[in-house]
């Protein structure tokens, strides 16, 4: 197996509350927040900054107040000019902006770890832009790895970094870390300590990659995002005329022929021609963006092996 | 057993929307007035009004624009006078008791059955203002009976009809249904097919004691409401510093000397002198309100034998 030496990772920061109502990743950043209050900076044994990405919605629990700020990060909205009339969350993307990148510049930060839950029930899911990012693909590997209690899963969007529209991608390495189910404007434990465990994770990846380990490559286990489907609806009201089925309300399952849509007394079946699975099945903002799940197509995705560069 | 004769209950009322992002009461309202438009008003074999109760929440998909409208309707809410600055809910609150009211009038609607979503996993429970109001009773003693998917509680809160703030109690015999557990702004079919079943088997009943049908009475299991728990809180900034214990997380359960609340790292253990019941345990709008459960105690109803007055 190749072995590739890599960038020390200097710079790390997690992010919660990019959206208002996901909480665990708004309770995670308050609680190490206050960690760091009670032990100081030496808490994490490498420096680790943390953000509330949008304390206004934050404040109000709300996914945001005038547009979604995880749709802001994309080359052209953080350039465009701010005016009376600009939404607040492209003025704070910007403020993220210049905070943890700037985007695509050698400053950047090498890892942002964007935290959110989903009403969907599908575990722990690791989302990424690319899927020829050795750091980003080795954490989550080392995650499948280390947790075990529920399912966790890589998402991979193949979007160009300058159209990539969400926080992470203002990092070198940024991946979002979403977990459910969960209602918005909820915190459950069991969902907390999940997240709260992947964080930890994370930081002590970086610190034994930082510090010299050698992580073995091997193959890892990915979802391409592929379409996504929308519910069936009422033409001029554009409310439901049907529910998701049931059956599917559970987490990730083979979408080959499957019973999705449940109507008051009638089914429907879908088909396509190849295996796909479902992702973010009835996930509750994708009401308003047209989205019942996402299909992705299971990938085998080889790491080679990687070690710190030496200085 | 003793018979009780009673008056027939000629105007019955199905309300959906009240919190505009609990969506199975929209969803099934929708789908009523679907089966109406198709089937004429002959469709149920009572006359039933369909109400959509906070349209403009709806549409936002939000619990309420301005105020929690289903704390509007105790008597002075209700008449106060409407100004510019008035809040939406109340002006709604008003027009919906001149459409089911007026309120503690012979006038008003026999039954208004206000449908509710809970975040908090706790199957059907039904809410009463009273404890001695023999038509809900019957009719949870009903539903209690038929329905066998998921537990079915009644709540009684035993607040005097003038104090009753909730859209129900417009109605001379009203009562909420809670169904849980679903996050807001989401539909999800197995608990929207129980709330369908619920008000379909109201109308049955309504429909049958209308016919003549004698109940029988006997012993219905209700749970009274005595307190409502804050989480602990920071007291500056008034976020929660723990999250319900993951062992409470469940359906309803026997509350004595049990762990309630997480920390990261410790448990807090709650005694009471009496056994109660935890309610509503984790709801999201409670946030807000500063409950993190109410807890109940269960006591044992008799109710008589009724039947119809005969004209």
């Amino acid at each position: 197996m190749a072995l590739v030496f890599l960038p020390a990772l200097a710079r790390m920061a997690v992010c919660g509350g990019t959206h208002g109502n996901e909480l665990s990743g708004v309770y995670v950043v308050q609680e190490m927040e206050r960690q760091r209050k009670e032990n100081g900076e030496g808490v994490w044994p490498i420096p680790v900054t943390t953000v509330l990405s949008n304390p206004r919605a934050v404040k109000e629990c709300r996914r945001y107040i005038d547009t979604d700020m995880n749709r802001c990060f994309n080359r052209d909205t953080l350039s465009s000019p701010i005016t009376d009339s600009s939404p607040y969350e492209v003025r704070r993307a910007q403020e993220l902006n210049n905070l943890l990148g700037l985007k695509g510049s050698t400053d950047a930060a090498d890892v942002i770890c964007d935290l959110h839950n989903t009403t969907s029930n599908m575990g722990l899911t690791l989302i990424r832009y690319t899927s020829s990012d050795w750091v980003t693909l080795h954490i989550c590997k080392y995650l499948q790895t280390k947790i075990t209690k529920v399912p966790v899963r890589v998402l991979v969007l193949d979007v160009p970094i300058s159209d990539a529209y969400s926080l992470e991608s203002v990092s070198k390495h940024g991946f979002s870390l979403e977990i459910g189910p969960q209602p918005h404007g909820v915190v459950r434990a069991d969902i907390y300590i999940i997240m709260k465990e992947a964080v930890d994770l994370t930081i002590d990846w970086i610190h034994k990659f930082n510090s010299g380990t050698v992580f073995e490559g091997g193959d890892v286990e990915a979802f391409k995002f592929i379409k996504s489907v929308d519910y069936p609806r009422d033409p001029e009201t554009w409310t439901l005329t049907a529910a998701i089925h049931p059956q599917l309300q559970v987490p990730i399952v083979l979408l080959f022929s499957f019973s999705i849509f449940y109507y008051s007394n009638e089914t429907v079946n879908y088909e396509e021609e190849e295996t796909l699975h479902p992702f973010f099945i009835n996930e509750a903002a994708y009401y308003e963006k047209g989205i019942a799940f996402h299909l992705g197509k299971k990938m085998m995705l080889t790491i080679p092996t990687v070690q710190v560069q030496k200085d």
